[in-house]
């Protein structure tokens, strides 16, 4: 199979009609055009072996995940996904791997209506480089995007869904880790089919004051939004511990607080959405919690005082470092 | 260094006031706002160690070409560069290396006024994903873009700048060629620095009637032309032959016409363009090529009858079986 066989079997799709996408698959360029009163949130993300993801991963699990993390990213700005690019280095071109990895891929992108419309293939160590294109709003001349910087003290702290359970995986994977049967494969689907929480963002537009989606652990996210916004913030430790799912279970399943906050706080591989809201907000935050039928939890607030603090159940301060993720350290 | 201070140092820059780059380098995605009346190009390109560069090149030619291999496809089209993200996967976080790396790409970015607004970094085996944003107008409800489908019997076939050499410059490295010293550094200029031809991509808008960059040799990527036309064409051996700079000086080089030819038919990594235009648009053709100050060479003509045909001075047949590169075979 050669490249452009390649291609033309897994990868091409006719764009959908009278949509964004205006030329898809098969030119030098795709062509987009924007709808009236809108703008393009663009993001990039590659996904290495070994460090994105093992090699033994199932290849539609693998599909999936390197879009889900890019249609987080969309989530985040509130954007609604329009269309995608693929690139891909493959050691080979095989079509037992090719095959489910473009259906776990393709059927993700299906489900958000984000088109495929061009790429690149190359040999080479796998790598999955992948460039997403979302639509925002603009009313009066101002973008409806979320931001990182717009939080301000006072605000309400969110997160989404569950956090540390993608890390728990990958430390059973490590062997640092024990867990029973089906709260390994729970945890494990989290790390390898995450979540995008593309409508909650969606639904947080003119809500929330700011938001991030936490890839590299929420210390490290929430910190990107407290640097932008040129602020501070408190974190309830019980709270926080309450967003590892593996906790809810009805067993404890031997995880220790000081490791599952550790999960928490800086597990990484999370791909939910950290933002703040006006304490006003309560009520919307509920309702586009509700209508995006994505749970979220309220686990701290914003404050004028820079940094980021934990409080125990009596509201004193407690003393962890907790870093996020860094490729390079 | 880290994973953001790598980004701050040598990544991030303001956009510039005004253009349609509205959120840069920062966010968990940037915004851009098309100017009215166009749409979008967009293409993505992946470049591997070892296979679209040797692990010894320069960082800063390295830095041009991985951004001029996507803004080629990007003049393909006719479209005006607006903006680019940069996803790396790299061994190590190496200043001595990213520093020059940044400023061979980001010169060639001011250059065509094109924002670097976003991307990913990564540890992994040296790989660089560029995605390329550009501008078409769109008249009257048409896209004004250049297509590969638009050759019509009749018309014209072109070529911009010269052909064959990069692929000479790797046969030297490959120690199959032999040149002497100037002209290999030409020659391997070519290869790792290659110009896009961005100007005649625009200037042809309305004028050509199809056409595409040659990254992979003339006659594979015209061959994209030919069949998405539905058309074929000739192409005579003595114009295309004038097509390699390493013959055209002085001294011939020892390079016979066989081994010339097939430089220029399917060396590779070219980055001109192949174009198809009427008859009656030579004197506009002509234009084009002074207004960008880009050289074209009328090499054949589109024909009826479908697959590609070599001609010699006396107008026969040439038997000759040249294939384009594919990374998979």
């Amino acid at each position: 199979m050669g490249e452009f066989d390649l291609i033309a079997r897994f990868f091409t799709r006719t764009p959908r009609a009278g949509g964004p996408v205006r030329l898809g698959v098969g030119d030098d360029c795709a062509l987009l055009q924007a709808s009236p009163g809108t703008q393009l949130a663009i993001s990039s993300d590659m996904l290495v072996e070994g460090r994105h993801f093992l090699s033994t991963v199932d290849p539609a699990r693998l599909g999936h995940k390197a879009l889900a993390v890019n249609l987080s990213d969309l989530a985040a700005c509130g954007a609604t996904p329009v269309a995608f690019t693929l690139a891909l280095a493959l050691p080979r071109a095989d079509a037992r791997w090719l095959e489910p990895f473009a259906q776990g891929l393709l059927a993700l992108a299906d489900a958000h209506g984000c088109e495929l419309i061009g790429g690149d293939t190359t040999q080479g160590p796998l790598n999955l480089c992948i460039t997403v294109m979302g639509e925002v709003p603009v009313v009066d001349g101002r973008s409806q995007a979320l931001l990182r910087s717009g939080a301000r003290p006072g605000d309400d702290l969110y997160v989404s869904g569950t956090l540390g359970d993608a890390r728990l995986a990958l430390e059973v994977f490590r062997g640092t880790q024990n867990l029973p049967g089906p709260a390994f494969e729970a945890a494990r689907a989290r790390m390898e089919c995450p979540t995008p929480r593309v409508a909650l963002g969606q639904a947080l537009r003119g809500i929330a004051s700011a938001a991030a989606d936490i890839s590299d652990g929420l210390v490290g996210d929430l910190g990107h939004i407290l640097r932008r916004s040129g602020v501070g913030a408190s974190i309830d430790a019980e709270r926080a511990l309450s967003l590892l799912a593996a906790r809810s279970g009805p067993e404890n399943l031997g995880l220790d607080d000081d490791t599952a906050l550790g999960l928490v706080l800086a597990g990484g591989d999370d791909y939910e959405l950290v933002f703040t809201a006006p304490a006003a907000a309560r009520e919307a935050v509920q309702a586009a919690s509700r209508n995006s039928l994505t749970p979220v939890t309220r686990i701290g607030r914003i404050e004028k005082q820079p940094g980021l603090r934990l409080l125990d159940a009596r509201g004193q301060l407690m003393d962890r470092r907790d870093e996020s993720f860094d490729h390079f350290k």
